[in-house]
């Protein structure tokens, strides 16, 4: 995804500090989970105002679509395994923007505070002097949820919901598996899919029920939403079977029950 | 809140159900934490073209300004102790509405999906044959990291977050303490501000350190917006002192050191 139309600056050409200026602003803006009418209406403001927008690679080509044709675009990319810029790179070009006076929208997919790496983006900017204001955006969770019709809480399974990263490390997954295997919580799991059959396994070695209703979606709130949904022991095979790619969510409780009992099978892709 | 300048509708006035009409559909909408901004586009679409909306009390008059002035407007009431619909009297009044083939927006404070018995009413409807779309909203934990600056997840701090309820019964909270006493992750009480002391001694009793940062912040993303921050071990004296209300949001975990950071004590109310 992401090839937009107008012309894209290439990282380094940044424009030049100017002495004197006063700086600009940054907003850390959350672009939500693909569905451009899911954007809050103060992102969607910010954007059709922008001078500047720097944007990752998992914000769609439709949201970029409400930026003000003026804006000037950098890619910051983001990508796991794909060419992009290092954190302390896009720190740095966010700085460099504000220094030249130019206020400057910080786009990323889902809400900048979770998994998002905002809080850092905010505190290397804060440390130089530079105003940040952050605009909260609807996580892949809540969105896929509503998409999906699979609620994060509810009094009959989940009376808590926990999300964690699903990231590889060395073969191995960081995670606090006796704390995500309790009963009565919801566990959503963001960009896990390469480490699924660790998460599934791991979460059964510390107490979870074979048979915790779990889902995994593709693209949620998107037209290329796809969804598999499986008992915990056979998600890893299911979504081999289907086929299904990253990105994607892992969504895990007793709430994927009301899901599934409304929609069988894999047809719970009600969106668009 | 919420005393809106157009009629409202009793529940017990409702229109009756006329044989043979295709049914209503309901949208389950959510309004955010406050701020009007912060709604969804789609949400603030919805609301425009509305025939009728079912509101409770933490949306406020702000949201239902976006209202089209035509709709019916219901109000489900919800405030703690306050009088108010039963669950069971919200889910016959939607019904009711959509069997006498209206369209009716659901809006409920934050994301319907997230402590918000969305899931409850998606089920009642469904069960009698009334379609149902889930529109999601920013939740409180969301909106208020964003306008206090205090990051849900941070590779410094918490790989994980975890949202529960703090609703007190028997003059208890039955929360998995254990679960949330571990370290590494960021917790979020949603409605818990009447159990304070114990929520803060359990988590510490369970091994939390006493030293932990924590916040509570009334009325997040408003112009009313107030934030203590302390120690775990001194936040209920705290807030006690500043004289800090419900509705209000608990937040646990070493990422409330960057926006206490930031702006050390109380003064950490950016918005507005």
């Amino acid at each position: 995804m992401n090839a937009p139309d107008n012309p894209i600056h290439s990282a380094t050409v940044m424009p030049r500090a100017q002495g004197g200026r006063r700086p600009g602003r940054v907003f850390l803006v959350g672009a939500g989970p693909g569905d451009p009418e899911l954007l809050t209406l103060k992102a969607a403001r910010l954007l059709g105002q922008a001078q500047a927008v720097v944007f990752d690679h998992l914000v769609s080509d439709k949201v970029m679509a409400l930026v003000s044709p003026s804006a000037r675009r950098y890619y910051a990319g983001k990508e796991a395994g794909n060419h992009s810029l290092p954190q302390q790179d896009i720190n740095a070009l966010l700085l460099s923007i504000a220094q030249d006076g130019v206020d400057v929208v910080r786009l990323k997919g889902g809400d900048p505070f979770i998994f998002g790496r905002g809080g850092e983006e905010m505190e290397s900017l804060r440390a130089c002097g530079i105003d940040c204001e952050v605009v909260p955006g609807i996580t892949a969770a809540s969105g896929i949820a509503a998409c999906t019709g699979i609620p994060l809480t509810h009094r009959d399974h989940a009376r808590a919901v926990v999300f964690a990263t699903g990231h590889l490390k060395d073969d191995t997954v960081d995670l606090d598996w006796a704390s995500l295997a309790r009963p009565n919580q919801t566990v959503v799991i963001y960009m896990g899919l390469g480490a699924l059959a660790i998460i599934c396994r791991s979460l059964i070695e510390h107490g979870m029920p074979v048979d915790t209703p779990a889902a995994v979606i593709h693209k949620g709130t998107t037209p290329e939403q796809r969804s598999v949904i499986a008992a915990l022991a056979n998600l890893p095979d299911a979504v081999k079977s289907a086929g299904v790619r990253a990105p994607a969510l892992i969504m895990i409780g007793g709430v994927v029950s009301v899901a599934s009992a409304a929609a069988p099978g894999l047809g719970v892709d009600t969106c668009h």
